[in-house]
């Protein structure tokens, strides 16, 4: 097993967040806890997944990530029951979490006064939203809310599309201004739609883990969107998914070329082929086409 | 408070409905309980929200409604959760409501009885139809029944869009011939679709105060669906909305703006910009802006 | 068929409620659609089901209510998806109906000024409960709202007991205070359960036709409610009911102590015995059973 | 009533399949119980509903078939609540079934001895996929399971596609690698999508009778799908089907027409005219474009 | 692994099954699916969990027999969701299984056809009613109907109470007559309740697999009820679960016993002590109770 | 205002807690966060709502809670839709919070390599059950899970009941064991039950604030559950709530007795006499009562 070193990370840091908000998760927590993190890291702590991969991951699909996961044991970083904006437009970036609880006078009027306290106003949607980066994806725990759990209306929704590059917004929860917002270039996952402002909330972390359905999603993941759901990838388990992905897409080429030959069964040739002489044609076309495709994407990466 | 000045009405009318319906709801009803109307009426009764804010209602998103219906403590004016034919369409007419209740033989029988007492026959679904005007969206309440459930086919839907020269429908229930009915170029919200026609149901009231979803409808209210679901606007209250929604969309217009600049986080600028200098600035592009549009929608009416 | 005369009806009454409500239903109208009734009425036109019958009604079970109704072409005066507050407790009486609608001010402004121009108060829940009579059982359309549709708290449902004799609510809305009013005892059928009062609606109407899931409900209706849902039993249908009740009743009695004989197998016995016999001699026990508990029956009701 | 001859048919046939499936459907029962087929049948016994009439019901439409088989008495052969793949593509086929049951590995094993006593591998997805013929649509009963219901991803879908020439997939279970199959051209609905692959689950039975929705469907039966649902329409009613949607259509063109003549009420034309000179100028229509259109038919299908 | 031996199996069956329904599955093939089985049969061909062990597992919980089955790989016999009728009283008998189907009249002709040739009548739930033996729980697939889906009603639950010494019945779909039914002494699962009498379905299987909720039923698996849910335990399995349920009860009384102490926190005591001196206090006490439990078994067995 | 001082507080405590869980919640927080708390502290920091109010409270209602906290602005305190253990029981403890999310390997692993440097072992739900103090109720967030999410079968349910002397037990999630539950005397309310154990998730939190269905649970609330549902009232309102909820009492009392009297309608009493003389007897009885309550309650806790 890996060994966990938790004494020796570089990386300095403040022991406490400058922020006041209820759920604290230092810079300090945030390192420890995606230690094995083979990348650089962004200011505030959270793992940069390079922009080269970022670009390489929009060709993923949830089933070439489910292959990598399951294998590994992470069998809670998909969630899906969203509505998705814009299906035929992938979504990929860095996951950018908030959480938000039910509002509660007694706690926010503490959190208010330990914000004063600091120099700082309370804490809200709008602060969270200033904070994203480019290749961000912002990532809303609002507990399922419909009415008065609306993250954005279209305003905000293309501050955020600004911000991010378009990285994009998984929210459990909703979003209001639907018609405005169908019109902004951003992927975006939600819950429902609703006319009516945020509200009856107090936001209660900054990327701090959270839950989305039925996954846990740490600050800095790699957040993949497609027509199905939301992957939320472990950095250090990228490289490894999107390499099993190009053989996943090069095994898929040949067997559709196969199909398409109309000479087979599904079964002589899917999902490993049966004949040993087919078994080896395949095996030389997945090395010759990983090497391309390494190769091309080495060319494009240089430019 | 405003006067209720009940006796003083100039429209004359018959005290009972020519109609036989289980649920009556005379012209003079119809009158007193939308007193405020500040429009002329149908022959019927129902306000006439003119043709030329019809018009300029065909741009208002539901955020924009809520914000002044909410403020106005209209909070049961918005249904959504249907399936929308033309989600990019706009819906905009004058409520036409009618309301189902399940069928029971001895109220149905004695309601013909009345029906050919006064020379006419049952109440059914086209009924209501034929009487459909120009500028009309019907709102049929059908208790959310799929299975005999559905208002019309593609042909009655043809009809309608003919009849209300493509103003559109609202059902809390169901219709039938999507295929038929996609290919028309009319506005429908409905909750579901079923191969039966309707069935096992009485037509109880046409152009009586209806419930749809969480909401109360009464004839002659403005209706706008948009991308998330449908508003029901008072007429008294269409002008100060149609006023609002001109700020608000000049205010997203300079937000976005001033967002796509780059410069300003988003709470330097929304929802209210903190610099007095931004302030300003936009107070006068908001002067600048409205005037030019109220300019250019004259101009067009005058055409 | 039935003739219809709507002409004779001996009746006197007032053309229009003394009640200022959205929905009117005159007591003209009331005993014009409730025609076919052979009973008295109560002084608010309400077919009046006479008591000893309410009495006997109270052994009756969906399925024997089903039989006749389905007959006769009643199929939808049932309703289930309740709660019920004490399922051992069998609930019979007569309908007595209240319609709300969501709350919507220019309504409930004129509702109220023509209230006031009456001398009378605003509409609310307790202006239908003071209503009440021995032997009711109110029946409310709260459209099935849970926060803010609970028509009583344990003190009103205390008031409704003492009322109407313990006959009994059919909530299709919620209650509060249950437990306070699981301790009265008194059979309640209801959607759910909140701690909030009644609020954001409007009180529309006083026994007027109401929609129960997927019932109408007409007032003076037989409304018995066991531990499956309700039955909405048209006054001229109860009869009937209630004598096909004794011979189903008698046809189990006999169909049991066969099978408890353990010499058959079920489908000897039932649903009608096969051997000629056996049937001969089920007629005759039919005959005997029927004599005995019609006699009994007379006899209790002398006393 | 139709004569049933168990006794007298011609096709031979084995006694028992070759396949070793829990729940067996032999093909003399399938032969058996499509006995009122009046097509050819396939080499697997199911009724072979002719390609020109496939062609030819590709224009129908839910509501069109409704019509007769209520008419029948067919009142279980639609399904609804599917995702549909491409709602502007028709679907249609021959159903070939497929049934799975949860794993139950005492069962399986048994099986898979069974098999290999036959001389044949496991039963598994693939091997039905493996015997689809052109023409034919995949009917999946997964009972509705998500995770690990998944029949096929796209490399399969595209498979199936090119078996069938593009006939389709309804599936009560899910789907995975939407993004690969919504480039694929074949109709399909399914319940739901999910990236995990088949599992937990045995193949019981291929071409049985199955349970869709509250659908029974027998191997060999239309299917046609829209952007409502799917029927499976028994061969022996496919002819009257299609000459009653011809109709069907003919008077839908007509009542449009006159719709949009906009000079009457609908009721004066839908959905029979009441005025005789328009019934007889309907019937003229009716029968010249019922000729046209069989005339049209079958120089298209000399070709 | 075990082998099947297929060949030597010396109960004698008949081919084909006296009963003509359209899923098949004949004593043969039950006799070979349920291999394994180490009981005597019943004369339908269904293993006979001895009338003791029914006994002794009428204290068995669903957590005692999960503990079994998951560990053999044995995923989906587990059933709930039901309204259980008496929930304090355990149900635990022999599967004896029923499977309907939508109606569908060209397939329901055929198969009474195929009765009346062999001099029987149309199946129907009676049918299946009659063959019930005591010690049998009937379970019964009707896809989870309402309306119409209901098995029985009082008279016949009363006659299955009888035929199988109050067995018991679970059923996926529904029951009528809730009021009788709740005086009848017998355990029963069901999905819901409704008035209306079993229709619009054909019986298609008899002791043939079926699926109820996620799980696999095979006639003759000894079902187990309680509070929770229904749990379907193949044959074979039944020692195992009832000796391993011997030690999880001994393990709960000594747990319990020493939480009551107060002296311990939880983790010092469950599931396994840490302490070697309390583990091997425990051990004692579990050696001792269990052969204290066997005596007493055996000894109220010879009785 | 009230003032926050944050700096004065005279407890006592670590900076960091001992336990190295995902979200940390430090005593100091706890602290800073229950700021307003009057009473006393337990030694973790929680709000100690004295014992005697505890008792008090076990006469509270849902109603009664909601009058003051809707008051005070606490619109989010109350959680329903739970299958209650024991309705007849009321539950009332301090409120011990845990918070669970789906099971990720690498924070699990970066957490238990933490706890191993404290010498400590990996959080589990025996963990946070060995914490609790007699008095407290257990509130678990596991996010609503079934499979697996059961945080106590009987055993462990069982040594709940000692630890917390029948505190009682709030589940966002199931427990397993139900029969063996059924039979404890602690008052327990929970989302499902299932036979499978906890797994697939890691323990992230001990009194941390945590979310039940909309309502925010800080650790040391008073936790109150009644027949609809629980309520979680924070510690600075627990006086005000009982004193209010006397007041109510009275007013029930007096209220009831008036409408048993039989000579008033509810709306002369209820639920303010509109009488002033009735007005004055209800003043002078409560003003009666209310003393003898407090003299009766301050009697009873002097023993």
């Amino acid at each position: 097993m890996r060994i966990v070193s938790l004494g020796i990370l570089a990386i300095p840091f403040a022991a406490r967040p400058a922020r006041a908000q209820l759920i604290e998760f230092s810079k300090q927590q945030l390192v420890d806890y995606s230690e094995p993190n083979p990348f650089d890291r962004l200011a505030d702590g959270r793992p940069k997944v390079p922009d080269n991969l970022l670009r390489q991951a929009r060709e993923l699909s949830a089933e070439e990530i489910w292959a990598v996961l399951e294998e590994k044991g992470y069998k809670n970083q998909y969630a899906d029951g969203f509505r998705i904006l814009h299906p035929d437009k992938p979504m990929v970036g860095r996951a950018f979490t908030v959480q938000f609880m039910p509002m509660r006078p007694d706690v926010e009027e503490v959190a208010e006064a330990k914000a004063k306290a600091r120099g700082m106003g309370r804490l809200h949607n709008q602060t969270a939203i200033d904070m994203l980066q480019p290749g961000d994806v912002l990532v809303v725990d609002l507990f399922g809310k419909k009415v008065g759990g609306t993250i954005v209306g279209d305003n905000l929704f293309y501050y955020v599309m600004t911000a991010t590059k378009s990285g994009g917004m998984v929210v459990d929860g909703s979003i209001r201004d639907l018609n405005g917002i169908s019109e902004i270039d951003m992927p975006a996952y939600f819950k429902d739609v609703d006319p009516t402002p945020i509200g009856n909330v107090m936001l209660t972390g900054i990327n701090v883990p959270v839950r989305i359905g039925g996954a846990t999603v740490m600050p800095g993941d790699l957040v993949v969107g497609d027509r199905e759901g939301v992957y939320f990838i472990p950095p250090h388990l990228v490289k490894e998914v999107l390499d099993r992905a190009d053989e996943i897409r090069v095994h898929d080429e040949w067997t559709k070329k196969k199909f398409a030959e109309g000479k087979y069964k599904s079964s002589e040739i899917y999902s490993t082929p049966k004949d040993p002489k087919l078994k080896e044609e395949y095996e030389a076309y997945l090395k010759k086409r990983l090497e391309e495709i390494r190769k091309q994407r080495a060319a494009s990466q240089e430019k």
